[in-house]
Formats: C-alpha cells, structure tokens, sequence
C-alpha cells in the first residue's frame, strides 16, 4: 500500500502530442469523425511503442491505488464495427494490468435468460466493482446499434434506450464510476483487409464469421447508428472518443492515454491507515 | 395452455367496495396517508376472507396465462416500518401462487460485494425475468429511507437517487414490466403491540431484533422519509399505494384486488401457436 508515487508522475512531461480535443465527441458539434481513420499524429510507431510502455507502468500505478482506496471504478467501454480491432485493443491496452482488479467482459449475443430481462439486466450485473477496472468489449450500445440496424425491436423500443443508457450512466458516475467509451474509427476499406486476413491465415480462421459479411453490407445503417450513439450519448460524465484505429500502435496509445489522464485527475490514494502503524508490535 | 377464463372472470361483479383512488398516492396531493391505518371500510372479515379466495383463483388465472405469454413482468415492491406486516403480507396474498413463476426477493442489509457497487446493482439482478411476477420484501427504497435517517450516506448522494429511482423504474416499464408498490400503513401503537407480541411469544423471539427499537426511536423521521418517497416516486407507471394494515384481512384484500385489477387490464395471453394443432399427427 501507498507506494510512492514514481518519478514519472511527478515530471509529468508530455509524452506525444496528444489533445483530448481531437478525438473526443463534443455533443455540440455534429462532426464526430474528425480524425482520419488512418491518423497518427506526428508521431512516428517505433517511439510511439515506446510511449505506450511508459503509460503502461502509469496504469499499473494508478490501478493499484484504486485497489487500495477501494471507493470508485472506472469503466471503459469499446464499440466499433467487426474487425476493426476490439480484441486487440483490449490485449494491448489493458493486457499489462493485473487481472485480480482489471475485469474484462465480452458481450457476446444475448442468452435466452439475457433476453428474458430488460437489456441493461446482463450489462448492470457485470459492472466494475469500487477499486476495479472494468473494461466492457461491446455493451449495452449494441442494444441500439445491431439492434436498431438489424431491426431485432421495433423503432419504439429502441428509441427510448438512449434516455435509459444515460439515466443508467449518470446513476453510476453518481453513485462512483468513471465512464469513458471509445469508437475504433476504420474504415470499410481496413475492415476488408482485416477479415481478408482471417480468411487467408488458417490461424486466423476461427475469428471469421460468415455472419459478420451481412453486417458488412449494412456499414452505411451503421455508420447512421453510431452517429446517433455519438451525438445522444456523448455526455460530460460519459463522454465518447472517436479514436482513429488503423494504425493500431497510434490507437493504442490514445486510449492508454485517456485513460491515464482520467486516473490522473481521479488520484486514487489509499485509505488513512484506521491505527497507529508505531504502535502496533509485532510478536 | 389457453386455459377459458373462468366465469367469474366474464361475470365481473365487483368484489367489495374498492375504489383504487382510495389508496393510490396521487402526486399532485400532498396528503397521502388518507385512510386511517385501522381502516376496513363497510367490510366484516368473514366475508372480506371468503373474497380473498375468489381473487386468488384470479391471481393465479392470470399468472399461469403471464408466463405462457413470455412477454411482460409484474414487480410488486413492499416497503412499511418494522413489525407492519411484510412478511405476513407476503405469505398470505402471494402464498397461494406457483413459485415456479411468482419470485419473492427480502432484500436484508447488503453484503460487502452489494456495498462495492452502486445500490441498484443488487436490485437490477433480482427483477422478474418476462412471464414472472416478482414481489420485494424491501427493496431500493431502503436507500432513501434508512440510508437516509440513520446517515449511512451523504445529504448529496440519497438526494440523487429518488431520479435514479424513477429513470430506474421508467427504463424496466418501457422493456416491459408493470410495476406496482405498497406501503403497509401502521400507526406507531400498532407496532408496538406487534413487537411486544414478539417478546412475549417464544415461537416468536426469532423475528425480534433489539436494533428495531433504535429504528422504532426514529419513527418521525422515517415517516418524513416516507413522505418524501411517495410525493418523488408516485408515477402513473409505478404508482404507490398506502394500504391501512392493521386489519391484516382488509390489508390482503387491498394489496390483491390492486394486482388483481392491473393483471385483468394487462390481460395475458398465450401466444398464438406457430403450427396448426390439427395438422400434428402422433404416431
């Protein structure tokens, strides 16, 4: 408990030129996607690797002082078309941080017993606990993406959810949750390529879905739905970042860089010890 | 499946003299607590228990054609001071239906993991799945009422929850469950007969609790804080209901003619079948 906090904090130079401003959705402002798909600053990727290595010991810093102040979470949500990088994200961003307080879940179709519950039911019930970190590979957002494009409820249904998904963020940044949500912004061109992959790579094999080609087809529907998502759910408490995901080592380093500075301002530090740590003897 | 209504159903005649405005919180009124605790209008109890029975064969009509529907849910939140009568209300009103399909969750004080996440995380997980009927002995409510008089947590964080509360149960209307919530009304006397009833019957010592009476010291408070519960959550698609209780007969027969009335005004169905019954030829 209460290590010290590592030089690097307190030099707290600034790594790469990186402006919150450019991949955060502002709900004022229509256009969201601002950054090119392909964009990586002025960075070049062998620096940038090394960057990501030094946000990574912040990480792991910052995760143990919430474990430690065991008051509040943080929760990260990803969404972004198939293909486009969710699993890799989640293996390179938040792989180095300890499993015991870092918790992953990957929503995957609804189960019967899922659907037999409001959709927020399967979602609620895995949300990060005071002193974790929850990172969520897709979410309750799909309830008004895949649900909406694919006309899985009628138009009504799906139209109140927006209201729903805010009430039911604010409720939890009230009650000590820290939301932040990323869209990994590709192109239709990069998914191509990607699921081209998983098919020519026999290793890559089990990660296609001939399920995936239908929803490659609706790719304009869905760019309208995430405009939507963007443009209704984006909130100060809660706010979604458009994250230009072709070069995976750029993407990589904003989102642990966002991150990073959220838990920079949050200063997770553990509790006053309840006795007098001179007084206690050992026997 | 498909069972006929019974006749009583088509017959319609009205039970007692049961007027739903009589107990239901009106959010434009501030004077909720209108029938006196003792209250049992023209009604003797012989007959008032002989009418019970008539409505549980509707309640339970209706709960077998709710889960052959599989579509919507009933929660039935009960909330009143100690020793009023929950547990009773619960054997006795909702006893005689199937459990297979009627779920009742006594939400005691949280464990350590219900404490590491927001408070509506151990509710949300109980909620009635579609075809269910689900009653809460206690429930989210104890966050404002004792979590507010016994200061378990901060002015600033009680006060937010009564809109939690209500985008809560607004989001779990819209997704299809019909909510109905129950105050058991007693006067402070009453309860104090129902506790020394505790003490002064052995088969009953194991339902006292000494920490009741440091509740029971509070009781202005609490019914401040009822007050408050009433006039911020009565809503047309969860409405409270304050029920007199100390005729515990007149009591069940408010509580079930209420649910009774909601469900004849849901009217489940079963669905219609997907093949033709006359077609299917067993061999």
């Amino acid at each position: 408990m209460g290590d010290r906090p590592p030089k690097w904090l307190e030099e707290a130079e600034d790594d790469f030129a990186y402006k919150r401003a450019d991949f955060i959705v502002n709900p004022a402002s229509r256009s969201t996607l601002r950054r090119p798909s392909r964009y990586q600053g002025d960075l070049k990727k062998k620096p940038g690797v090394k960057l990501l290595k030094r946000l990574h010991r912040r990480m792991q810093h910052h995760q143990r002082m919430l474990a430690a102040e065991n008051e509040r979470s943080v929760l990260i949500v990803l969404q972004a078309m198939d293909a486009a990088g969710k699993d890799s994200t989640v293996r390179r961003v938040f792989g180095p941080l300890n499993p015991a307080t870092c918790k992953v879940f990957s929503f995957k179709a609804p189960s019967e017993t899922d659907l037999d519950h409001d959709y927020l039911w399967r979602i609620h019930k895995e949300v990060p606990a005071r002193g974790e970190l929850g990172v969520f590979n897709r979410s309750h957002y799909e309830d008004v993406l895949i649900a909406r494009v694919a006309n899985l409820v009628p138009d009504r249904v799906w139209k109140k959810r927006f209201d729903h998904i805010n009430h039911f963020e604010q409720m939890l940044t009230d009650e000590g949750c820290t939301i932040l949500k990323f869209y990994l912004h590709v192109s239709k061109d990069y998914q191509e390529e990607r699921l081209q992959r998983r098919l020519d790579l026999p290793e890559k094999h089990w990660k296609f879905n001939p399920a995936d080609l239908v929803e490659r087809e609706r790719w304009p529907a869905y760019q309208r739905a995430f405009q939507s998502v963007f443009s209704r759910t984006t909130k100060k408490h809660a706010p979604w970042f458009v994250v230009p995901s072709e070069r995976r080592w750029y993407r990589d380093l904003v989102i642990a860089r966002t991150v990073c500075d959220t838990l920079d301002r949050m200063n997770p530090q553990p509790p006053e010890p309840t006795f007098d740590p001179e007084a206690v003897e050992l026997v």
